[in-house]
C-alpha cells in the first residue's frame, strides 16, 4: 500500500483508462487472458485494445504485439494475465513501457508462500519506483460500467452486465464481488464501478473507496471487507465519503473477537478487534450490514432516492396487520412513527370512512373502490409534515393494473413534494418498478425490508448532519512518568485539566490520618506502588473511613499486607482521597490499537465492563458530539439517564471528558494504554477516581 | 370463540367439504359473490357447487336456488357473501338447514360498532346451538390447495395459485394472508392451507393452528397474530405442534409495550404484553419471525428439509468472504461451527491444494478445474461426523450449466447421507431449484438467510427434543394471608418447601436483639407492616448489624421511623434474619396476566431489573427443563455463570425454585402475583431473602 500522503494519484488512468493492453492475450475467450480481451471488444470500451502475446500477430482478430514496450502509442491501463514466474517482468516491462496503471490477476504471491510474498513486495517496489499503479495481484479486476471497461476474467459477466447506476462496489473478495455483481444484475439495481482489490500490493481498499467517494458518477458505496492494514488511510477514505455525503455501507466479517490477546492493561484486553471496527464505523456514519442482501438493499435506496431529512416515517398500508408490522420494525430500528395532524386524519376519513388514520394511514381494502382515494391520502401525507419519509405497503398490487395507477399516485406526489423521500413496498411488475424509480422511489418486495432501508439511511443522514464535530486544539503530548503510580497517573491527568479527586499522597499511616482530617468526611486510604496491579487483592485498599483514628490504624493494616503480601514490590507510601458518591460509576480506556492507533473505550463500571462486556470505542480523537453518541451506545444507558434515586447524569461533563481524553491519547505517542477506573458519574460534572497509565 | 372443550369437532366439514354453496352467488366474476363461485368452477374443485340467489335460476352456468333451505342434497359448507344486514338470517338458514360449515366475508360487525358486535354475537349463539362451525365474519376466507376448496373472493388468487406443498398458512389479518400467498406463489413455495380468521366469532386463530397440527398434509405453520383473546387455546394449540413435531413460525405484531397499566405489584408493572407473549413463544419452541420473508424462509426450509440433528453446520463455500460471513451469522444466531477432523481436513488438501478446510470449507475457484472435486468434498463433509447441516454456497453457479452438476452433487450426497440435512444458497435457475427441491434441499438467494432460516430451525429441533419436561404434581393451592407481611408471606413459601431466609419475627427492639444472638453473626432488621410497601423508603430496613446492643439500637430506631414516616401504618414487630451473601441477587415474580393467566418472571436483580428491564417469562407452570432455559434468556447470565471472584450460581437449584414457583402459581387462582426479591443465588442453592404475596 501506498502511504506516501499522495492516495488517489494516478488512478483515473487506472479506472477510466483510454487504452487498455492485454498481456497474456488468448484467442481463446475463456481463459484468463481471453476473457477480458472479449469483454472489452464486444461490450462497448470505445478505447484502443491492445493484445499482447509472443506468439501470435492477431489475437481475437486484434493486431497483437510480442512485449508491451512493442505496442504502439501511450498505454494507459495494462492487464496482467500471465503465470505468477512472468508476472513481475511483465510489471517491469509495464513500467518501463510507461503504463500508467496495471490490473494483475495473477495468482501465487503473499496469498500462498514466502517466496510469492517476496515478489509481492517487488512489484510494489516497482509500482513506486515507477509511479505507475497496481490493482492486485490475485484479484478479479475491475469494470467502469459507463464507459465500459471491463478489466475483468470474472464469468458473472459473461451471464450478462448490471445495469449503468450509481453504486460503486469495493470488494477484497473477488468471489464475493462476483456474487454481489450478480445479485445486482438479477435485481436490476445500477452500478457505477465494480473493484476487487486482491492482495493489495499497491491500491487497496481504503483509496478504492477513497476515489469512489470522488467519482461525479458514484452516489452510494459498497464495501465488503476483510481486514485492514492501514488504519490511517481507512479512516481517510470513511472521512471522504462522510464529506462528499456519499453513503457507506459495509460488511465487514470477521466479528469472533481476537482470542488470547497479550494485555498491557484491562483496557487492552477487552478490546475484539471488531468492537473497536464497529466504534470506527459509527464515527464516520458508516452503516454496517449482516448480508449481502442488506447491503444491496441500502445501497439501492440510497442511489434511487437519496437520503431521507430525519427519521420520522409515515406508514401508508392497505393491510391493518403490514402496518403494525412495519411501525414495530420502525420503532425497533430508530425511526419514529408520528401521529398525523387532525386535519389530514379528518380528511383523510371524510373520503375513506374506516380508515386508521394516526400513523400508520391504513386505507383499507375500500381503497379500490374511490378513485383518486390513493393518491389524495398519499398528498396529505406528505403536506402533513409529520413525516420525512413514506414507505407504501400495497400488497402484490405492483403486480397488476391498479399497481400502474398507484405507481403514477407515488411519482406524482414524490414531484409534488420532494422534500419527502418515499419508498414502495409490493411485488413489483418489471414496467411497475421502471415507473417508480424513473420517479426517484426504490421499490422493495418486503415491506420490513423497505423499513430497514429506510433506518439505515436515516441514521446515515443524522451522522452526516452532526459531523463537522470539531475535535478542538491538539494538546501537548502527554508523558507517562516513570514508575507511575496511582498518585502520579492522576496528577499528570489533573494537569491536563482532566477532572480527578482531591487526593494526598503521604507517606506514613500517621500522615494519612492528618490528611483524613484535613478532607474530612469519610475517606478512601490506598497503598501507592508502581509494583502493584489489583491493590484490593492485597489487603492495599480501605473505604469509607471516618476520623484520624481509624484512618491511621487502616495506614497501618495496609502498609504491613503490603510488606507481607507483596514483598518485592518497591512502595510508595499512602494516598488518601475523600469518599465520593455519584449516579455511576464509569470506566474510560485508552489504548493502541494495531489498526487504528490510539482508541478510547467507554463503559459503565463493575459487572457492565467486567461480565457483561458493555463497553464501546472509538478513534482518537474524536469531539463532544460523538463522544455522547459513544456513551448512549452502552446497553446500560438507563443507568446514568434514569438511575434510581437520583437525577440523571451530566452526560455532557462525561462527554466532554471522553473527547479530552481521546484528543490527549491522539497527541501522545508515549502513552501505550490508560484505565480511569471508575469515573464517577455526577448529577453535575464527572470526576475521575483513580487511574493507571502505562507508557 | 368456543370454549367447549371440544375443540376440532366438526372443522373436517369446513375445510375439507364435499359440497359448497354461495350465498350471494353473482354473474359477476370480480362481485364478492362471484369470486369464489368462479375460482372454485375453474380451479379444479371436485365437489359440488351450489349458488344460493333469490333472482336467478342460473348462475355462473350452475343451477341456482333461492334459498340455502332450498338447496338439493346436505351441504358441507356455505360461503355467505351478503350483506351484514342479511348475514345474521343467512346463518341462521344455514343453521336450519343443516349445514356444516359456513364461511363469513361480510363485514360490518364487531370492527365498526357496538350494533355489529351484538349481531356478531347473535352468530356466535347460532353457531353454538346448532353446531355448525363459522369462520368470520369479516374474513378473506381459506384455501386447501391440495383439494382445490376455493372458499376466498382474495383477489390475488387471480394471479396464480400457489402451488401445492406442506406449508399451512393461518392469518388474522385477510390482507396480510393475501400478501404472505402473493410472495409463497411467486417465489414457487408450496402451501397446504391458507387460512384468515377475521373477527373469530367461533372458530380463531388458535383452533386453526390446532386443526392443522392434525392435518396429515401439512408439515410446517406459519402464523400472523395480532391478538389473543383466549391464552388456554393457543397453549393448547402450540402444545399440539409440539406433539406433532411441526414447527410453528409465528410474526405477532404489536410489539410496543402496554403503556400504563394498573401494577399491583413490581412484577406486572414490568409485564409488557409482548415480553409475557415473547415467553410463551419460547417456551412452545414456537419461532417468532420479524418478517413476512423471514417466515416463509423458515418455513419453506423446514418443509423442504425437515429439521436438523442438532446445532452443527458445516459450510462449504467457493468464497473465502462469503465463508466467514456466513460463519459470522452461524455463530451469532446460536449454531456452532466445528472444525473438520484432520482425516476429513487431509483428503480435501490433497484434492484441491489451496482450500480451506477446518470450517468453513473454502474449496476455492479451483473447484471448477477439478473434476469430481465438489461431490467428493460434500461427501467427505457429511462423512466426517462433525455438522448435523451443510449449507453450501456457490456463488451464482446456480443460474448456468456447472450449477445443474452440483445440484446433482447436492443431491448425490444427501441421498447417501440423509441424516446430514442441507441448505444451498445461489441464484437458481428454475431448473435448479427443481432439482435440489426434489432432493430435500432447499434453496436460498442469500447466504446469510439460509443461514438463518437454519437457525431457527435448529432451535426448534432443539426444543422438540427437550420437552416433556414434566411440570410435576399438582400442589395444593396457596392461600395468600389476610393482611400479608413479609413474615406471613416467607413462613407460607416456607411451607410449600421453597428455601427461604431463616428469620425471626419479634415484637420489640429487645427481641430483635435477642433474636441476633441466637441467630449469629451479621443480621438485617426490618419493620414488619402490612401497610408499608417500600420498607427502606421509610427507613424500615437496617443491614449488617452486629451485637445485640446494636441491633436493639436499630430496631428502636426503625420502629420510631415507621411510627413518625407511616403513621397510619399498622405495625407488627420487626424481622430479624442473618445477612447472606452469595452469587447474585435474582428476583422471581409470579402476576396473573389477562391472556394466560399465571405466569413466572426472573431476571438478576437490582438494576437489571428496576433500569435495564433485563426480565423473562413464562406461562405456569413448567418443569426445571424449560426455567434452565428462562434463566439462560437473560441478558446479564454471565454474572450468574461467570460471577468475578466466585465459583458459579448453582443453577439447578434456582431453576428447581422457577419450576416449583411455577407449579403453586398455576394451582393458586388467589395468588394475585408476588415478589421473590431478593432471591440469593448459591454456589449451592438458592434463597430467597424477601417476599410480597398479593391475594
Amino acid at each position: 500500500m501506498l502511504d506516501d500522503g499522495k492516495p488517489l494519484s494516478g488512478l483515473d488512468a487506472v479506472f477510466r483508462p483510454r487504452s487498455v493492453a492485454v498481456i497474456g492475450a488468448s484467442d481463446t475467450e475463456t481463459k484468463i487472458g481471453g476473457t477480458p480481451l472479449s469483454y472489452l471488444r464486444t461490450l462497448g470500451y470505445t478505447g484502443r485494445i491492445i493484445p499482447i502475446n509472443p506468439k501470435a500477430p492477431e489475437i481475437q482478430g486484434l493486431p497483437a504485439y510480442p512485449n508491451i514496450k512493442d505496442a504502439p502509442g501511450p498505454v494507459d491501463l495494462a492487464i496482467i494475465a500471465v503465470p505468477a514466474s512472468l508476472a513481475v517482468q511483465a510489471l517491469q516491462d509495464c513500467a518501463d513501457a510507461g503504463v500508467k496503471g496495471v490490473v494483475m490477476f495473477s495468482s501465487g504471491f503473499a496469498e500462498v508462500s514466502e517466496e510469492g510474498a517476496a515478489n509481492q513486495a517487488r512489484m510494489h517496489e516497482i509500482a513506486r519506483a515507477s509511479g505507475l499503479r497496481l490493482m492486485g495481484p490475485n484479484c478479479l479486476g475491475f469494470m467502469n460500467i459507463e464507459e465500459r471497461v471491463f478489466a475483468t476474467f470474472a464469468p458473472v459477466v459473461g451471464a450478462g452486465v448490471a445495469p449503468k447506476g450509481r453504486i460503486g462496489l469495493v470488494s477484497q473478495s473477488g468471489a464475493f464481488g462476483g456474487f454481489a455483481f450478480s445479485v445486482a444484475r438479477e435485481r436490476g439495481i445500477g452500478l457505477s464501478y465494480w473493484i476487487t482489490t486482491g492482495n493489495e500490493a499497491d491500491l487497496g481498499f481504503s483509496e478504492s473507496v477513497e476515489w469512489l467517494a470522488s467519482d461525479p458518477g458514484t452516489d452510494v458505496i459498497v464495501g465488503y471487507m476483510e481486514g485492514c492494514r492501514d488504519g490511517d488511510g481507512l479512516r481517510r477514505a470513511l472521512d471522504a465519503c462522510r464529506r462528499a455525503g456519499k453513503p457507506l455501507i459495509v460488511c465487514k466479517v470477521g466479528k469472533t473477537e481476537a482470542g488470547a490477546k497479550a494485555a498491557a492493561s484491562h483496557t487492552a484486553a477487552l478490546a475484539g478487534e471488531d468492537a473497536v471496527f464497529d466504534g470506527v464505523f459509527r464515527q464516520y456514519n458508516v452503516v454496517r450490514a449482516d448480508s449481502i442482501e442488506e447491503c444491496l438493499d441500502i445501497a439501492y435506496a440510497a442511489s434511487i432516492a437519496g437520503l431521507p431529512k430525519g427519521p420520522r416515517v409515515g406508514l401508508y398500508t392497505v393491510s391493518g396487520g403490514a402496518g403494525v408490522l412495519m411501525a414495530d420494525m420502525a420503532e425497533a430500528r430508530g425511526l419514529t412513527v408520528p401521529e398525523f395532524s387532525r386535519e389530514t386524519q379528518d380528511k383523510v376519513l371524510a373520503m375513506v370512512p374506516f380508515a386508521g388514520t394516526r400513523n400508520p394511514l391504513d386505507i383499507t381494502g375500500q381503497v379500490s373502490q374511490i378513485p383518486g382515494a390513493s393518491r389524495t391520502a398519499l398528498g396529505l401525507m406528505a403536506a402533513d409534515g409529520a413525516c420525512d419519509t413514506i414507505v407504501s405497503f400495497i400488497s402484490a398490487a405492483g403486480l397488476g393494473p391498479a399497481g400502474m395507477e398507484m405507481a403514477g399516485d407515488i411519482a406524482h406526489v414524490r414531484a409534488a413534494r420532494p422534500e419527502v423521500m418515499q419508498v414502495v413496498a409490493t411485488l413489483p411488475s418489471p414496467a411497475f418498478r421502471k415507473a417508480v424509480e424513473a420517479a426517484g422511489v426504490p421499490v422493495f418486495e418486503d415491506p420490513n425490508r423497505a423499513v430497514n432501508a429506510v433506518a439505515a439511511l436515516a441514521r446515515i443522514a443524522r451522522g452526516f448532519a452532526a459531523s463537522g464535530d470539531g475535535t478542538g486544539d491538539t494538546p501537548a503530548p502527554l508523558t507517562v512518568p516513570a514508575d507511575c503510580t496511582e498518585p502520579l497517573a492522576l496528577a499528570a491527568l489533573g494537569e491536563r485539566g482532566l477532572p480527578v479527586v482531591d487526593f494526598r499522597h503521604v507517606r506514613t499511616a500517621a500522615e494519612a490520618g492528618q490528611a483524613a482530617e484535613e478532607i474530612g468526611g469519610p475517606v478512601v486510604v490506598k497503598i501507592v506502588s508502581p509494583d502493584i496491579g489489583h491493590k484490593s487483592d492485597i489487603g492495599g485498599v480501605e473505604l469509607n473511613l471516618t476520623g484520624r483514628a481509624a484512618v491511621e490504624a487502616a495506614g497501618d493494616r495496609i502498609l504491613t499486607a503490603a510488606r507481607t503480601k507483596a514483598p518485592g514490590a518497591r512502595l510508595d507510601g499512602l494516598m488518601v482521597a475523600p469518599m465520593r458518591r455519584g449516579v455511576a460509576e464509569c470506566v474510560i480506556g485508552v489504548q493502541r490499537d494495531p489498526t487504528f492507533g490510539p482508541v478510547v473505550m467507554f463503559g459503565l463500571g463493575g459487572v457492565h465492563v467486567e461480565a457483561l462486556r458493555d463497553v464501546v470505542f472509538r478513534a482518537a480523537p474524536f469531539g463532544e458530539a460523538e463522544a455522547k453518541a459513544m456513551i448512549h451506545q452502552v446497553r446500560a444507558i438507563r443507568l446514568l439517564t434514569h438511575p434510581r434515586g437520583s437525577d440523571p447524569a451530566d452526560i455532557d461533563a462525561l462527554a466532554s471528558l471522553l473527547a479530552q481524553v481521546s484528543r490527549i491519547a491522539a497527541a501522545s505517542p508515549g502513552l501505550e494504554s490508560a484505565d480511569m477506573n471508575p469515573v464517577l458519574a455526577l448529577t453535575d460534572g464527572a470526576v475521575i477516581l483513580d487511574a493507571l497509565l502505562i507508557g
